[in-house]
């Protein structure tokens, strides 16, 4: 069978911004955030079931989370599970996946997905990834470009250029993100948000690592003949750290040749969980706008998030705009507003405690 | 031997304004509050050693406490703590330690103490116990008042009337906690806080319980005899939880004939624990005013008291003027000034939880 469709999905990251939930132990793709059961990892492979078969789903993450990853995914084959001995950024971890990808079906077609976007039309999200993938089929590189809801400063935008048909265009510009009078002039000129996700043939993308990323090429070469005699893990342990650490964006979209990046519009209800105060905003609140996960007993308390462990109850009286998340051996308080001083909490503890809380 | 000198200590409370620290299991004078080991009940029974010996320190206590007390005070003869079926108040508290004082010394002279108060000043705590002490010798009901720091409306208040000597004077009356402007009047009068402190001969005691309140006094008769036979615990468990329910200064000292009761002025730093902002103004605090007990990290946060175990991370961004207290199944966040609403807590807990988190 060739012609096969492949998800290779990132689940990498290793951020702060969810401490004390999240440690460098559990990173947040492996958090439920939305009060259901679901993390948002298991989230991510679940919407794309309808498109390819689980057997063809790769999760590329840090070496320590592969147990985690294949805890949270039961019904992955545990080979799918791409455990990095350092993170490398994402460049070779979509060339580690293509070249899998390319050992089951040269002709393999590849979604390149972040693990952890929060999305509210999953129908909408899955009819976009089919359009991005028959595009793709063509030969081109693919992105999905998202339609902006407001001039977010936090995201990189995509400027398009010639159109290529129904909501699909060559991709002009990708855009780092931008201070806040230039994201209002993005919204208004129409450009979207990069959504970081990528579709294409493996061999269209190792032949573009081949010829912006060298060394990455060379490693994948070896990387594919060592799938084939069955010692690829001796290869990654020696290698894989040593690699240049770069992102697939700037390390090859950036530098790839003028209209052979196409991007396919989106609007499907996209969210970047990117801190607690995110988390917030996309959890059902009650008449009070609290949004709670576990027990909680608020008196006279306004737009707060509430997160404790379920055996435990948090009663608060007489505040508002407060983020409280509670775990066993750490607690945090902090204004709704500075949600992302949490990097400094973690800051200060790497100095005074070590790797104790973090 | 007799003229010895008794205490009576009052460690029936079973409060709730400490909630979550102090439980129906654990209240509050079981609790160390300034960062001390030590808690307030140990504290009552350490700064009385110098004046009368460990053995007639008798604490009475709630029969669901009696195992508390005698872990927190190993050296008291464990037959000097006696377990109350049921709280009725101080007036059968008092008249149950004089009947354990007569059977042991009908001379024996006694300081019924709360268990509770803090105090900073214990030299000068103890100078004024010993006075009041002397006082009691000459068969008349002491009590000690103390010299008003402030306008405080949660005391009762003592009016002094003929002096009797040096910082002694005749109780003219008791009166109820009042309101503030009344607060302040009595402040300017002279008028003295009500200490909940009393001092006499246990048969000076017996003796108006007898005039007063002839039920409770019939139960410490048949106690007497029972105390003699060793069969008191019968007893005590058959009738003590249907005698009136009835405090000492009602029951007594506010029925007392005029002049029969007299007042030594005291001034040594005692101070009620009477809620957490209390406990946060009794404790060391740092340079930004924050009070803590446990392991905090406290950024840009001012004035707060952060209570929590010592194996757990507190970490509060942002915040001011706020009470947080952390136990291992319930997490309270509330602000100083509005810390008097954790009975609001305790009340809607009850009612929707029953007995689990109080």
């Amino acid at each position: 069978m060739s012609n096969q469709r492949f998800a290779c999905i990132m689940a990498g990251g290793s951020g702060t911004r969810f401490w004390p939930q999240s440690r460098a132990a559990l990173p947040k793709q492996f958090l439920a955030f939305q009060g259901s059961e679901e993390s948002l990892l298991q989230a991510t492979v679940r919407r794309i079931r309808g498109l390819l078969p689980v057997e063809n789903v790769y999760v590329v993450t840090s070496q320590r989370h592969v147990a985690e990853t294949t805890r949270q995914l039961p019904d992955l084959p545990v080979d799918n599970v791409l455990g990095e001995p350092a993170g490398r950024n994402t460049a070779p971890c979509v060339g580690w996946a293509a070249a899998h990808v390319r050992a089951r079906d040269p002709q393999g077609l590849m979604a390149v997905l972040p693990a952890d976007p929060y999305i509210t039309d999953e129908a909408g999200y899955v009819a976009t990834l089919d359009k991005a993938l028959c595009a793709a089929e063509q030969g081109s590189m693919v992105t999905v470009g998202i339609r902006p809801t407001r001039p977010e400063t936090g995201y990189g935008y995509i400027e398009c250029g010639a159109p290529l048909g129904d909501e699909v265009a060559v991709v002009a510009k990708f855009i780092e993100k931008p201070p806040l009078e230039v994201a209002e002039r993005f919204v208004q000129e129409g450009k979207l948000w990069n959504s970081g996700m990528f579709f294409f043939r493996c061999q269209v993308i190792l032949d573009q690592i081949a010829t912006h990323q060298p060394q990455l090429s060379a490693f994948l070469s070896a990387c594919s003949e060592a799938i084939a005699q069955g010692n690829e893990r001796t290869l990654v342990e020696a290698q894989y750290a040593a690699l240049p650490s770069i992102s697939i964006d700037h390390g090859i979209m950036e530098k790839a040749q003028a209209g052979s990046i196409h991007v396919v519009q989106g609007d499907f209800g996209w969210h970047d969980v990117g801190s607690w105060t995110s988390a917030w905003e996309l959890s059902e609140t009650d008449n009070e706008g609290n949004a709670t996960v576990g027990k909680a007993l608020l008196l006279d308390t306004q737009n707060c998030y509430v997160r404790g462990p379920s055996n435990k109850l948090i009663a608060i009286v007489g505040m508002s705009d407060l983020v409280v998340v509670d775990t066993p051996d750490a607690l945090l308080i902090v204004p709704r507003e500075r949600a992302q001083d949490v990097k400094k909490i973690v800051t200060h503890l790497k100095e005074s405690q070590g790797d104790k809380y973090i």
